[in-house]
């Protein structure tokens, strides 16, 4: 069954649960195929492109009121400690210093549930916000910072999980470390019985890195009062998901609070809750009466907002010699920081081949670091880098090709819960990705390469949700001049919201998309849909939109039938024009119509359809990776990523190809560069900027090619979109790692692959 | 048949024309007796009251942005002129001004019908638009305005209507001064044949003056533009026709147009329609590519902004010798100015009384002066003082009383369609109104008080529409913690929408008041309703309200039947619980009901019903005055106005008080103290500031109570609501005309009746 993510009230639930609620078995109405199809799917321009190259978008980074003000966070130096001591005096007496918040004077807000307040005196991590001074600029904000003096009382830290671990260890919480006290345990079959069946038992382990998400807009918000009223300009990834922890957090109804997201340049999941920051401007801005604007820099977004959870994962199979699995074990430990969310990474396992006895065991385990949090596919990316590497080491293990292995696995249904999937074209996306990176023709054995530099070729597997559920609204209003306004319940993280939207409208009314405006991210504007996460967004709007406009068509024919006192069956819509059938002379256009109907404006609503029954709703796809490695410096370069891909119905081929390039870059780098470095001696993260924490540029790019093997999966609902964001990312690194394997003949089991863990792979 | 403004799309057409659409019998959902409501029609405090007091609410006037420029209009000093030269080149030379619109640079814009353009150089009344500027301060461009080099050709021109009915008048527009070429003409069964059946006929003639809206908040708009994206915040009472007449005007989708008013210092009429000074605003703002603001002074709202037309009322009636009306005749000449939009007199006389012989001949006519507009009650207000100003004299003709001649002729249907009423109340109106008054026991025979100080007793009838019809949506969002956030297509004009949409929501979810934010006034946000006129608002959009809020309860119950497993019928709706009837520790509250179903926010949509078919739906009511009249010195004293009516269901106690106070206040000034004063020898007004013209004070403020006589009217909408924005001025000026005979015995029949005026009556 699809699951969502939402967000758990108490801190020892699960994170994910069953999607439940009204489910229906009605077909929903079916598009044409996509060669029908005029807007929909094609290389559409972002409808906000002008805004953005202009510099007219205004992110919540460029929002600037009348009288605002500017405050700035100071973190804890220390990875534990308790403060002792704070003076403000010298702060306060700064001029241009308006208010200054430390735990002395702040009230207690709880925080994290229930387990640390706003400012709460034990720290328990770098960057743990120890006070926040409003002022009249940034500087003299930072400035006040320094000012105040404070004394600390040192704590024994831990910055591993397997250190975290142990009775002896440093407790980040008074309750212990391990999240929820134990491990998250799945199981199917009997895994014992399993590896009895085999002819071939194997084990291996395999270790991810700590990765930042890094979005180019800073962590940021813009708090305003008015009366009892609070406006939140906030860079958010769930507008209403702010608002209700705000309010809150603040204890003043939601319908006062209003939070407002225009642009965004990124969150990757590291902006899907309301940050203490947003709190924090928001007592700041009612403190002083004046709007407050907060921004975290670059070192703060890099101690305290987040990142992806590293992992020790072993994995153990039995394999027939046929190469037929028969029991697979995963064991994982997480470190997740001192405020986690989210830590497993067995999903791909349980989920993606047909296997009979499975067992996953995942340890989430905190550390006096920064906070774990979702992380584009959370736990899928660990996941499926060793999971896939993992499977490669297995088919060499039997004899078989990769490929065939995984085939040989296929799982016609789902093998967590039995159901059938609405779609599942994975077999088409391997056989179109193999084609087009020369799999069978071009592939050789590892390391066969002569001299140092040396090619090979890898593939992995990725499966997510990303089929979307309800609820998601949307309201349409045709103008009197045939031009359209849509509100949606969403907001655009970047990924292209705006446009799809637009381009639904278009497709279904037939009209341009300049006729067409779209109003997001604005918790009191727009009518509700969820945050914008698990690639859910497009498969959740898209439907209420296409709904939306439907019914606005129909609304034309039946106005028109009683205009025209024609019936209605003899009427037809095309381009803004109700067209009788009979008699083309007496068609009438939008504007005439309206005007007959004394109609300023027709408004509908649209909404997300429930989710068939006792289906499995995934997207399942590969990625193909050829490689160089040279073995003299132990760079890797990547020549070629093929993707190939069943997510659906594609709804702009243009934003789909953005997705997928900043996914595989993103997978790219997290396999090849990117790592948070951390001193255990000091508990100090050592590369807190862009320069020293290594992204890839343009240089590093590889040639991409993309192909999607689904049209709509018209199970689901009525425009059959399955979501991209997450997919585009989850098989890069196994892929990448694989073709390494293929290229130098030796496994590099820790990532990020870098040239000098090549090297010593090589000597080895 | 109810009837609603529509902008008329050609000036030939008729400006009223009859509802058409799709029409209903079915029986909308009754509400509970007013004393079961807990909230409506209680006087409730506005819930902008904050905004308002604390001076934090943005009316259009105080909208400022960065780099906002101030733009200003050069009016035509002269009544009928042609611009022969005009050198800008001093003007854009003065440092500061950014840019000079004239009749040389500006794109010819249509307007009025095509009749003219944005700037014409053909100049048809003083004030008339000759150029703008915009410039950094006000200042600079006021100066600027004063260094535009021009040169007139003067003109004739006519300044009553009188002169302009002539054959050889100047004429105002080339095709004539008779707006349509013709008068109105209504009538019905046969006059001749009427005022044969009579005992007495009688006729007499009444006339009336030109008043000026006067807002308290001047016109005003600022433009900003966001690449081809315009927003302009407006001082509007239509959002919507707005933003369709200034995409007309500027050639853009009405999409790409945002008109927004959140808060408004009254319009009464004059800002129905999107003004020039909306569009020049825009232009300039694209010109210089930065906002613009332009505010009309206090001279250019008296000159051109609208007004009331005057009237030359001239009726006749055959009456029998028991009092019943066999005839009425109407003939009625208004002075409309030089871009009309309404004029007639004669709604109250062809639908108040049962007569089955009627004529009503309405003329227009243009003079070069500003122009008439719509003016709360447009033709009602003129016209009910001469009718009952009319009927009062019949009565005293056929020796009865004048409240007992008015329910002789008292009809129970609709006299023009012969359909019946929703409801009419009339009588009980005026039952309740003659017993505060004391009308039957206070009243005296005309002029008999002895002394100077003379005290009287009168009253007047009014009729109106006001019952409201669709379309108007609302959207209303339940938050996770039990708060409210309602969009509602409207604008408050300052009547207090804001807080009968609040109302009607806690009504209906017992949910109290604090939690329910509203949004209204912004063409890209809210979804659709009628511009604010014609008392529409409350009847138009509370059923919407209701709606939706029905909607949502029903919802809460459907969705804690499928979470606590139960039959609909088990469970009812209380003060934001589900109760389970059976087991009350089983009930469940909106914030853990929704957390259960896994919403965060529940989405309603709510649409005004249409209106039940065959029945005529209007106001009724009355007002009764006591006047004192000083014969020595002709000061009229309105000590006591009792206004008793039928208007469907109170919503707000203490808004329809707000209202009642400023229509008759509004009507007082218009019969004792203000009038457009223009000299005909020069064609200019000679009274355009509020020195001059004359308004009341809060000394001149009479004792003042309101009697509602209905509940709801339930065959109309859901809250059985009817208008009272235009009721509360109509009988005004007529109730204190015949107070002032009873008390003088001498008739005034011209209003304002000024002292002067008075004394020349008492000395004829």
């Amino acid at each position: 069954m699809p699951r969502k993510i939402v967000k758990s009230k108490f801190f020892f639930e699960e994170d994910y649960v069953e999607t439940i609620g009204e489910v229906s078995t009605e077909k929903v109405k079916d598009w044409a195929s996509n060669d029908k199809l005029k807007i929909v799917g094609k290389p559409v321009s972002r409808i906000d492109g002008y805004d953005k190259v202009s510099g007219s978008a205004v992110y919540t980074f460029d929002v600037s009121l009348p009288r605002m003000t500017h405050a700035k966070i100071l973190g804890s130096p220390h990875p534990h400690a308790k403060i002792k001591k704070i003076n403000i005096k010298k702060a306060k007496e700064l001029p241009g210093v308006l208010a200054v918040l430390t735990s002395n004077n702040c009230p207690k807000i709880p925080w994290f549930y229930n387990t640390t307040v706003l400012f709460d005196p034990h720290l328990r991590c770098e960057g743990d916000e120890v006070a926040a001074v409003a002022a009249e600029t940034e500087n003299i904000a930072d400035e006040a910072l320094r000012l105040i003096e404070l004394e600390y009382e040192e704590l024994p830290f831990v910055t591993s999980a397997e250190e975290a671990m142990k009775d002896n260890a440093p407790k980040v919480h008074d309750f212990g470390n391990i999240v929820r006290g134990k491990p998250n345990v799945y199981s199917r079959g009997n895994v014992e019985d399993g590896f009895k069946q085999a002819d071939l038992v194997f084990e291996d382990k395999f270790t991810t890195q700590i990765a930042i998400h890094n979005p180019t807009e800073v962590h940021c918000s813009v708090a305003n009062w008015d009366g009892n009223k609070l406006t939140l300009w906030d860079s958010t990834q769930g507008i209403f998901t702010v608002r209700e922890e705000v309010a809150q957090s603040l204890n003043i109804p939601e319908s006062e609070v209003r939070v407002i997201k225009h642009y965004m340049g990124g969150g990757f999941g590291s902006k899907l809750e309301a940050g203490k920051y947003s709190v924090i401007a928001a007592l700041l801005a009612k403190e002083i009466g004046r709007p407050v604007k907060i921004t975290h820099d670059r070192k703060q977004m890099n101690l305290i907002t987040g990142n992806r959870p590293d992992s020790i994962q072993t994995l153990k199979a039995g394999v027939k010699k046929e190469g037929t699995l028969t029991a697979i074990t995963h064991n994982s430990v997480a470190a997740v920081g001192a405020y986690p969310s989210g830590g497993g990474s067995s999903g791909p396992l349980i989920g993606i081949y047909k296997c009979p006895n499975v067992n996953a065991t995942d340890y989430s385990v905190m550390i006096n670091a920064g906070r774990a949090r979702p992380f584009r596919a959370p736990g899928h990316v660990q996941g499926t880098f060793a999971l896939e590497s993992f499977i490669d080491e297995l088919a060499e293990k039997v004899g078989m090709d990769p490929l065939d292995f995984r085939l040989k696995n296929y799982s016609d249904v789902d093998p967590i819960s039995g159901a059938p999937y609405t779609s599942k074209l994975l077999k088409e996306a391997y056989k179109k990705g193999a084609e087009a990176i020369g799999w069978y023709s071009k592939r050789k054995a590892p390391g066969s390469d002569k001299g140092h530099i040396k090619r090979g070729l890898g593939m992995a597997t990725q499966i997510w949700w990303g089929g979307g559920a309800p609820p998601a609204n949307v309201i349409l209003k045709l103008n009197g001049d045939g031009s359209i306004n849509i509100l949606a319940g969403s907001q655009d993280l970047g990924t292209g919201t705006y446009t799809f939207v637009a381009q639904i409208a278009a497709e279904v009314l037939e009209i341009p998309m300049e006729k067409i405006q779209v109003i997001l991210g604005d918790t009191s504007i727009v009518p509700y849909g969820p945050a914008s996460g698990g690639s859910m967004t497009a498969p959740s709007v898209s439907p209420a939109v296409r709904d939306a406009a439907e019914q606005m068509k129909s609304k034309l024919i039946s106005g028109a039938a009683a205009v025209l006192e024609l019936p209605e069956e003899q009427l037809i819509y095309k381009e803004g024009i109700v067209l009788n059938k009979n008699d083309k002379a007496k068609s009438i256009s939008i504007p005439d119509l309206m005007r007959k109907m004394r109609e300023q404006v027709l408004v509908t609503t649209g909404a997300r359809n429930a989710n068939p029954k006792g289906y499995a709703i995934n997207t399942f796809g590969a990625h193909f990776a050829e490689v160089e490695v040279d073995t003299e410096t132990g760079k890797i370069k990547v020549l070629k990523i093929v993707a190939a891909h069943d997510i659906g119905r594609v709804l702009n081929r243009k934003t789909l190809e953005n997705q997928f390039h900043g996914g595989i870059m993103q997978g790219l780098s997290y396999a090849l560069m990117e790592e948070r470095i951390m001193d255990s001696n000091t508990g100090k993260v050592l590369n807190t900027n862009l320069h020293t924490y290594k992204v890839p540029t343009i240089k590093d790019t590889p040639e991409i090619e993309i192909y999607i093997v689904s049209e709509g999966d018209n199970l689901i609902s009525n425009t059959g979109v399955k979501g991209i964001g997450e997919p585009a990312i989850i098989p890069t690194a196994g892929a990448i790692a694989n073709a390494v394997y293929n290229a130098i003949g030796v496994r590099i089991k820790s990532i990020p692959m870098t040239p000098d863990k090549v090297l010593k792979a090589l000597n080895s």
